[in-house]
């Protein structure tokens, strides 16, 4: 296996540290490799950068048209919040209005990710719940699914429930190949995750970005779902975070979300482009400044974009006592890396 | 700059998800390569683990003579503690018998490493102290180096304060070349941290392991750290880490030590031979895959060391609800990486 060339590394002092390759496409709803960099067919767990078209199966499954889920529900469904209030309380909300509650969910609990949230419960003393999971909402989705099913809740998590076949049809319909059990892990929150090639996903966000090659009601839900992100950034992760600040920045013309793992996926949405990255050691921060660098090269940017995609390129990294001892940055070389349509 | 292989993955069901690539030296001290993987001559900051070699300033400044520590605080100025309450208390003892206490470290407060300590701090609604912070012990051993030159111990953790010159001194002494201020960054805990080749790391600790080329003291001092280490295992991690797992089955055969990003050092002390291993990507858990495939093939192992090894050549990876999703594990290929004294 040929290695993927280094597109971020941090540094400590005037050093590098730590040196992280990856690869990324870009790819359009015909499936034209618009840019790459890397090995764009090795598979790769997409994770929870694919929740937005895990949250397809709210529309298939008909859970959207029975009215049980509004707008701001959507974007947690595509979401890794941050346990904040905002996001315990509305998924909260949720679960109450379809008939269940916290006990119902099967991610599991953990601190939450946003640290003013955690110090709350160590303050009070109080363990978290499932409901600061930050996968909680795309279960709360998948509780809708059920319902609108009208099926047994219970075991939803499972790759063979009703629920996990809904969600897993969509996604092979947008990304145009079959998720096969061989390539299929656990994710963290304890639902199937299923490898594909990088460019695959890539090829789906283009195709929900455009509608392109979709049946009309998997075309809708797309945007939908885009909309509800971009109308509802800080649901989709929390204060400070890069997908709330891409998504507050960029607005109707992106769809951004990170996965675990150092994964990237979205879409250019007003040029009809998806993206898909991964680091190859499953860096998360790295992953972030290696999308800094490809939104750089292919977006449209104005300053508020701009202003985003610096701090991403140049991550302050702190010690225990705050002090800045270096930086997770783009690698300088990321830009050579590109192999565009007219060099191919 | 040319690719270090693949030396560890991490997989997810039946996939491989992440890819860890690295170096490692076994270096006797003579200076001569035994055996070694990928770029021996890449500068890596070593960070805690050569915390043993900052040790050393502990023996040149008098400290031990003049009776400030015993066995057990030598350990603990090695170790990157886990909060534990064994550690805590013999840390804030260390200062109590120096005339000083948790408010003159200068290393910062963190949350413990051990999980069960975590959670009683959380109980308790306390924050955690500087005590508790992994180097907690290291920095307790330099303020008794302040204490021996009987200077003012404030601002020890500044670069050009004699108690850094003093452990720059004995670095410099053992790896045999000079730590120059352009490769200095700053740690974790606030002391400089510097950068030099691989293999000079490795070079380093087969020098303290034998004693040759060192000054008598120094050679002495190397014997009682390495015997503190292994006499008090616990004391240099905790409860289930790696380190303590690894000096427990090994006895005095061993001297182990890991360090952030990914590094991992030590002395295969019968041999004569020293060990330096960097994860390219700064990788923990992956490094120490790739520290049990060194061992399993250049130490000697009886089945206690054997099992050991074992579990961390393949490290379960549970998910939120502590399900089993996958294994850091030792690259397939890693054998075959070595490239050995007869083979150069």
């Amino acid at each position: 296996m040929s290695a993927n060339p280094v597109l971020a590394e941090a540094s400590r002092g005037n050093s590098v540290e730590n040196r992280h390759r990856g690869a990324a496409a870009i790819v359009d709803a015909s499936g034209t490799i618009i840019a790459s960099i890397g090995d764009l067919n090795r598979p790769i767990f997409p994770r929870s950068a694919v929740k937005s078209m895990q949250a397809l199966a709210i529309f298939t499954s008909g859970a959207w048209d029975q009215g049980l889920l509004d707008q701001r529900e959507l974007a947690l469904a595509c979401a890794s919040h941050h346990g904040e209030a905002v996001h315990t309380e509305a998924v909260g909300a949720l679960l109450a209005k379809l008939g269940l509650s916290e006990n119902d969910l099967e991610c599991g609990a953990h601190q939450p990710t946003n640290a003013a949230a955690r110090r709350t419960l160590r303050e009070k003393a109080e363990a978290p719940t499932q409901l600061h999971n930050n996968c909680s909402g795309k279960h709360a989705g998948m509780l809708a699914v059920a319902r609108a099913l009208g099926i047994d809740p219970r075991g939803y998590v499972g790759i063979d429930h009703p629920v996990q076949q809904e969600v897993r049809n969509a996604i092979e319909a947008v990304i145009g190949e079959p998720l096969t059990v061989d390539r299929c892990g656990t994710d963290g929150c304890s639902i199937p995750t299923f490898a594909a090639p990088l460019k695959s996903f890539a090829y789906g966000f283009a195709r929900m970005a455009t509608g392109e090659g979709l049946e009309p009601r998997l075309a809708e839900a797309s945007q939908m779902l885009f909309d509800a992100a971009a109308a509802h950034p800080h649901l989709i992760a929390g204060t400070d975070h890069a997908d709330t600040r891409l998504l507050g920045g960029f607005g109707n013309k992106l769809m951004q979300k990170s996965g675990a793992e150092g994964v990237q996926c979205g879409a250019l949405r007003a040029k009809g482009w998806g993206y898909a990255l991964k680091c190859d050691d499953g860096n998360l921060p790295a992953s972030f400044a290696m999308l800094a660098g490809l939104l750089e090269a292919h977006a449209d940017l104005g300053e508020a974009q701009a202003e985003v995609l610096r701090d991403l390129k140049h991550q302050t990294l702190r010690n225990v006592r705050g002090i800045a001892v270096g930086e997770m940055r783009l690698a300088e070389t990321f830009s050579s890396q590109w192999e565009t349509r007219d060099g191919v």
